[in-house]
Formats: structure tokens, sequence, C-alpha cells
């Protein structure tokens, strides 16, 4: 056994303690992005940290098998929440059953995720995200990216992009493309995983030579609404959807922030149409994500569609810091360089992946 | 079993989910403590969820015995934190042990606490509070007692009162009235009880009648500095801490608000001096507490004195409410009542018994 002592130098895996100076960036940070979602009329709701693990499970069983879990006094399992779109969408179909749709609701709370510990997987994370509920694609994308590029913009970052994708459109093109089932959860397991040189492997391994080739190249494909066209008679029903996306996104001046990517997949398997992750090239991954899910709410009991974001804020911070080791000469001559600890979590976080 | 949309239906026990009228108000009331601390040095601090067991088990018996558990991958327990003052104790014993004392903290974070359900026991609770390291007694506990009224009266509190005690006054008494161990550990559990009546009974079967009515009347004296005489002699030590806080908070202008309280103990054992609560005459709930603990942090490793304060962010939010139901006339002729949903909190929360 250790000592208390020895045990108090460290910390469970994966958490961290946050500091003054660094805390006081990320409330600085949680707070402009308040801000933006609050005056665009989203209410935040707060749920508690502790959800029965069988909700959890209703929702999304991966989300309920990266939790940690205990029992509480009557032998059910509880679990630490792993996301916030879970516990909304339940409260969407419970205490708000009688609000009429849409439904516009934003939260800052931590979540956890238990296993084993890698660099790039904190145990504990601060979450800042909203959630749109019944209003239809494509709209309701629509103002979920909009409104979370301008939050970014709020927080002071410029160079931030938004990847879009389909849910469906990788599950439907190996269909079409008469890959077996066997094969085709390879490939989105390796999809999930951005492990792009696994999916080259596999595509090999497919007899007929052209559908291995498209396969390869649409998992590759990111750019404008011409990356589409390959696809467009194979995936009909994706390639509408995020045509459509597009446009709207362009109408609303944020066409040159969006990247279409069609081989982007979630870890979470809630989603049923449009995902999307937020880049920043001046950091190697993810600041967060999302989608839509219209089949979610309705597994608390409500029919309700849905689409919503999650941002990493600590993630969001690096990528603060890092904006402004690209243009921190400019700015100090404007005399107002933000200081502080960012360099310091640049650090501490630069192994990090990208995020689910 | 029940059906996922009937466990949906009802939540964790001791657990609620916040809605956005109210969730706006306790964020109104958390920037409000906040602004006060930072301004008044405390930086604010993060610490895990999740701690080690045995690390909050050396902090306190029983925060850890009310704590939820669970075990990490390498089968050592871990346990959702009880409080945030052991969690400051280690991180001040760890990763501050290079900072010249004394130290100025704050946090406002979740603190769970597993157990039976009881209407006035959530499971999951909101604390805002500050901790004051190195700084000793008497001139700690003064800087904290009057940083925590001046902090209530930012958020708009106009009534509140702190009741001010000592933690080894009753032991000492009991020790010098020639009580002996087992009636002795059963009187302070009734004290930390609140059970008033428990404690005339036990007084009762003391064999020296005036003890036991000298017991008796210490336990219920509430008042100025007058409470303190007829003690003086038994308990010096004790007495004069008491006498010498009331000085300076008086100094500070706050004797008004001060109620020396020589029954009062708090929940947690680490405390080793003056302790207190915090009350608002509109509710019948203690608002927060906390006391002085200078044996705490070496059980991590380092000597440090140590002083705080929790505050029950959802407790002062009620007393919010009270205080305008019983001013709200006057305030709305001034064209600025708050709205909101303080009068469903109130409800909500209105057989809370004493915080611990």
């Amino acid at each position: 056994m250790d000592s208390v002592r020895d045990l108090a130098q460290r910390l469970p895996a994966g958490m961290r303690d946050v500091l003054p100076d660094e805390m006081g960036e990320l409330r600085a940070l949680s707070d402009a992005l308040r801000r933006t979602f609050v005056e665009a009329g989203y209410g935040e709701v707060w749920t508690p940290a502790l959800e029965f693990e069988e909700v959890l499970r209703a929702g999304d069983p991966h989300a309920a098998g990266a939790s940690y879990k205990l029992f509480d006094e009557h032998g059910r399992v509880l679990a630490l929440r792993s996301d916030m779109t879970i516990p909304i969408a339940r409260l969407a179909a419970t205490r708000l059953a009688g609000q009429t749709p849409p439904l516009r609701l934003c939260y800052f709370a931590h979540a956890y995720r238990a296993g084993p510990v890698r660099a790039d997987h904190p145990h504990e994370f601060l979450q800042a995200g909203i959630e749109l509920l019944g209003l239809d694609a494509p709209e309701g994308e629509a103002e979920v990216i909009a409104l979370t590029l301008a939050a970014l913009r709020c927080a002071g970052l410029e160079r931030h992009r938004v990847g879009v994708g389909d849910a469906t459109l990788m599950p439907s093109l190996l269909r079409t493309l008469g890959i077996d089932d066997e094969l085709r959860k390879r490939v989105l397991d390796a999809l999930r995983r951005r492990d792009l040189v696994a999916v080259e492997r596999l595509a090999g391994g497919i007899p007929d030579r052209d559908a291995g080739e498209l396969l390869v190249r649409a998992a590759n494909a990111r750019g404008g609404p011409e990356v589409l066209a390959p696809i467009a008679e194979l995936v009909p029903e994706s390639v509408r959807r995020l045509a459509r996306l597009h446009e709207l996104l362009a109408a609303s001046g944020d066409a040159e922030r969006v990247i279409l990517d069609l081989g982007l997949r979630r870890e979470f398997a809630y989603y049923t149409g449009i995902v999307f992750e937020i880049y920043d090239p001046a950091v190697g991954f993810a600041l967060g994500g999302g989608g839509r899910y219209d089949e979610l709410v309705s597994r608390f009991g409500r029919q309700l569609s849905g689409c919503g974001v999650a941002l990493d804020v600590q993630r969001v911070h690096v990528a603060q810091a890092a904006e402004e080791g690209w243009t921190g000469a400019a700015r100090e001559v404007g005399g107002t360089p933000r200081g502080g600890t960012r360099g310091a979590a640049d650090r501490q976080f630069s192994a990090q992946g990208p995020l689910p």
C-alpha cells in the first residue's frame, strides 16, 4: 500500500487539478461562450453528475460502457454522465415534456469517461454545449453550427473551422457498393478511430477494385460542395443533406469555415444524420463536435428531433493560446496581449487526439 | 425491473435537474460571490470530482464514510468528493507546496454525499467557498467570516447572521466537569445533530447536578460576549479565542451579525478551533459554515494552518427569495423586483435541516 502522503501526490488516473491562473481563464472563456448561447435564446440547465446507468445505456451503449459505475443503496447501478446530450434528452422527455418545441438549452458541466489512461483521453473534462430540440434538418444543424462558430469568435478564436459529414453516408455507401456486413463494420470502426490507413488496407481486400478505390477516395474526401459529385448517385440522401446544409451556412456567411468531410464518424452511435467536428489549424485536435440525433429523445418517451454540439472548454483554451502564439506579436503592438497560463495548458494537452 | 421510460421519470436518490430560470439565478448568485472572493485575493481552483478514498479518509473518516465509492481499473477505491476542503488541503500540500503562505483559494463546485434519502439531505449540492491557509487564529477566522458576510451582502442578503463556536469548547468542558468518556461521546454526538433535548436528557443522568445544569446552560448559550462569563474559568482557552475573535469582528463593523453559540458542533471532525455557521432569519436552516482546521494539511505532508467556509449556493438562493418575500413590496415600488423561480426553490427546500 502507498502511504496517504504518496497517494496525495498523485491523482486518480486521467484527473487533474486546475490552479488559479488557468481557472480564471477557463471562467472567462466559459462566460464568453455562455453569453453567446444565452443571448441566442439557449437557457442553461444542470443535470446531476450521477444518472441511472440504464438511462445512459438506452441513450447510447458506448456512452454507458465508458462510464464510471457504482451502486446506489438499492443495488441499482449509477453512472457518472459521459456526456450531457443523453441527460438533456431525458430532461426534454420528462420535466420539459409540456414545453412546446423548439427547445433551446445550453450547459457547462464536466463529463467523465473511465477506461485505460491515455495522454489524449482525460477522464474528467469540462464541456460547453447547446442542444436544439424539435427544429428539423437542415435548419436545426445550420443554427447550431452557426452559433458554435459565433461563440468561438466571441471567445477570441479567428481560425476555427467546422468539418461536416453525415452519419449515414458511409454505412449507405458501403451497402450500395455491396460490401459484406463484417467488412463494413470494420471499415466503420476504422473511420471512427480516424485510422485512414486501416481503411485503405481493408478496401484493398475488396474484390471489386473500383468499389475499393471509390471507398478510399470518399473516406479521404474533404473540401467544398465539389467533393459530393462523385457519390451523388450512390448516396443521394446524404449528399442532398450535405449540399443543402452547405447552402444555408454559405447564406449566413460561414462558407469559408465549412469543410465537407465525407469520412467523418463520431464516437457515439445516437447520431442519425449530419455530424460535425470543430477544428483550429493552430492545434492538432478537435475542439468539440456534435450532430443530429432524431431518435434519442424517443428512447425516453417523447417524439422529438434534436441536434447539438459539445465543446471541450480546455481544448478551446489551448487553441486560444496557440492562435495567440501565431498572432501574438501583432496583438502586443495593440497593447492588450492576453497573459496567463495558456502556454502551460498547451504543453499539457499537446498530445491530445481528436475528440470523440 | 422498471422500464427505461419509467426510470427516466425519476432520478437517482437525492439528485435533481435545474431548469433555466433557476439556473440563471444560481449563475448570477455564484458570479456575485466569486467577484467578492476574487477581489479579496482568493484565486479560484478546481479539483477533480473523484479522489482516492484513502485521501478523503485521511482528511476526515466521516467525509469518506458518507461518500459515493467506486473502483478504478487497478482496484483502488475512488470516492466522489464530499466537500472541497479536503481536496484543497491536499492541493496545498502537493502542487502548491512551493507557494509561500498565506494561500487564499476559492471554489465553486458540487459535492456529493451518499446514504439514506432525506428531504433535508440532497446528495449533490453546489458549494461556494474559500480557504485561507497559513494565516493563524484569530486573524484568519476574522478575515474568513468578514469576507463571507460581505459576499452575502453582495449577493443581496441583508439579514444574515453568523453563529460562532469553538470545536474544543464542549469536549474540554465535559472533561473539566469530570464526565466519563462514554457519556461525553453521546453528548457530543447529540450536539452535532443539534438535538438539545437529547443533551438535556443525557445531562439529567450526571450525578453532580450543578455540572449537569451548567452543561445544559452552555449547550443552549447564544448571544454576545456576556455568554462567555459563566464558563470563563472552566474552558479558558476556548473563551479567550471566542472573545478575541468577537473583538476583531466588532472592529470590522460586523458585531451585530455575530452570535456566539457555545454548543455549536460541525459534522466533520477536522476542525481544531473556531467553528461557525451562517444563518438567515428568513429561513430555518444554515446557509453554510466552516472553521479552523490546523491539523488537516499536515495529513498530506505539509505543516500549514487553515481556516475556511463553504456556502450551499442553493440554500443562499432560497434565502434571497425568502428575504424578498419579507421586503418584496418595498422593492417593487423601487421598480426592480427580482423575478424568477426562487419561490419554487423555496418550496422545494423548505424542509431542509441544518447544513453539516
